[in-house]
């Protein structure tokens, strides 16, 4: 039994526990997050993303204490890119958010992104999301390494993306441009005392104005292990809030954000389905083995015995 | 009208034509290849994969030219990473592959990894693997950059896959050791002329000596500018297939990866049917809007609807 009242008390454990219980994939962590829904929607999702050694976990340290500092209940997600046959995240640097450990108003929590080749990542993403939600986090700092297509991805769970940079990553930029540059909401320059803070941060401004719709990212510096700029990044964070509700965008994201959840539970329901062992599978298994039939004609045999006709 | 039989001569003009089509999802793509698919399955697929910077597009140019050498057609389909947004692939190392443009046995296919969020390179890859092997090309050299989950995603669409890394990368190897480096049927250290080559043949070594399962893959030295070392590639990765063919790995192989291309164009069709515009939907989507349902009751709502029972 999952603890719902407990969780809207905000136990850490039993937080913990239903999110240990959703990435398993148990149907109980589904049942419990139906209950829980009602009790969702009111936290705000901010992305912290980045290349690695860009600083990232200590700004979200800082970032916990600026939003504490506020009186803001916090929840972290951290994940981590890890093999998808090893099963090991890289937890190292998480280390340094332990200095909030203690704190009730803090809720810490990684996430391995392997081993979901159909995507998936953002299905858990989410279920966490709601669940610190649900336990009553006001903020939820989603915190995820590289420039990759999970990171976009994952920045797809966030209601407002920041990307941190780092002086002397000249090549990193480069694949940044091409993707996660183009959904951050505010750019941080991190490590700024470093030679070539300035013009990282004049290239990331001309990008910001180069923008071709929406409005131009701010560009912030920040060095987190001094805690300098972060009271300023907090800031900005939460007036992104306000902006972000006044103009709409905020409702766009929250229904991408649900509909893309619901596509994932649809999805996984359905291939379960599709693929669920029978000896009609089977046999199209043994020939596809041998070559008998296509791809493309066994796919059509498997839709039209599994599903029916479109509703309405 | 897809030329299916100007293909099966080894029209380059109408493959490149044809994998373009399937790129775009369009219907007549797939019935092609239902016509084609009789005539694959004899070429070997070979993934060459690895951080940007290993010289991987210069040892793939070596690789064409050595298996040229040996009367041997050659495929390339070189993966870009690129963004899901500015839809454009970073192809400039490509050029050093032209070498090879006018040669008739050697067809060269760039492709974009860009938006796809719910997995779909691996569908795009072997198609157009499929279409190379129609037109007659013995061996397809599939080259990816970086060591993220969708490469490993693309070298399960691979028979064998060759993990190439270069000295001085110290950061790399952690990122690939947990994942690439697992699935590599041979290590190349490229760029061998300088320093820290042999260390990294060494760690390579010792990892490919504390393998769990399976054989323990060699580690070769290559100089891919100078043309050094690129022989003796060509030799393991031949023998390599022979030696995959005797223990059954490569019928393992072929029959994941053909079972892969069913289930991604199986879960392509599924999900057009379940997410057809229809009321039904849009009034889904509107209580899901104002939060009047849970995303676990709408997408049991939708497969309720669409599908049927499971087949026998």
């Amino acid at each position: 039994m999952v603890a719902i009242e407990k969780i809207l008390q905000g136990s850490p454990l039993d937080a913990a526990r239903l999110i240990t219980l959703l990435e398993s994939g148990d149907p109980a962590g589904r049942q419990a997050l139906k209950a829980l829904y009602p009790h969702t929607g009111r936290a705000y999702r901010i992305g912290v993303t980045g290349p690695a050694g860009a600083g990232k976990s200590t700004l979200v340290s800082r970032l916990i204490g600026g939003l504490r500092g506020r009186g803001l209940t916090v929840g972290v997600l951290a994940v981590d890119p890890s093999s998808p046959y090893s099963g090991g995240a890289l937890l190292g640097d998480r280390i340094r958010m332990q200095a909030h450990a203690a704190d009730p108003g803090v809720f810490i929590r990684s996430m391995a992104s392997r081993g979901r080749p159909g995507g998936g990542i953002g299905r858990n993403v989410r279920e966490a999301a709601l669940v610190m939600d649900a336990m009553g986090c006001a903020v939820i700092l989603i915190e995820t390494v590289g420039a990759g297509q999970g990171e976009v991805e994952i920045a797809g769970c966030a209601h407002a993306t920041a990307v941190v940079s780092v002086p002397g990553l000249g090549d990193e930029i480069q694949a940044m441009k091409a993707g996660l540059l183009e959904i951050a909401d505010i750019y941080v320059v991190n490590k700024a005392d470093l030679p070539g803070a300035e013009e990282l941060a004049a290239m990331l401004a001309s990008l910001a104005a180069g923008r071709r719709s929406g409005p131009k990212p701010p560009v912030l510096l920040t060095v987190a292990t001094a805690n300098q700029g972060v009271d300023r990044l907090v800031e900005e964070l939460l007036a992104l809030r306000g902006a972000l509700e006044a103009d709409g965008r905020m409702a766009a994201r929250r229904a991408a954000d649900e509909w893309g959840l619901l596509r994932e539970i649809v999805m996984e329901m359905a291939a379960r389905r599709l693929f669920a062992e029978s000896p009609g599978l089977a046999r199209l298994r043994e020939e596809l083995g041998r070559r008998a039939v296509d791809p493309y004609t066994a796919a059509e045999r498997i839709v039209a015995a599994v599903m029916g006709r479109p509703w309405d």
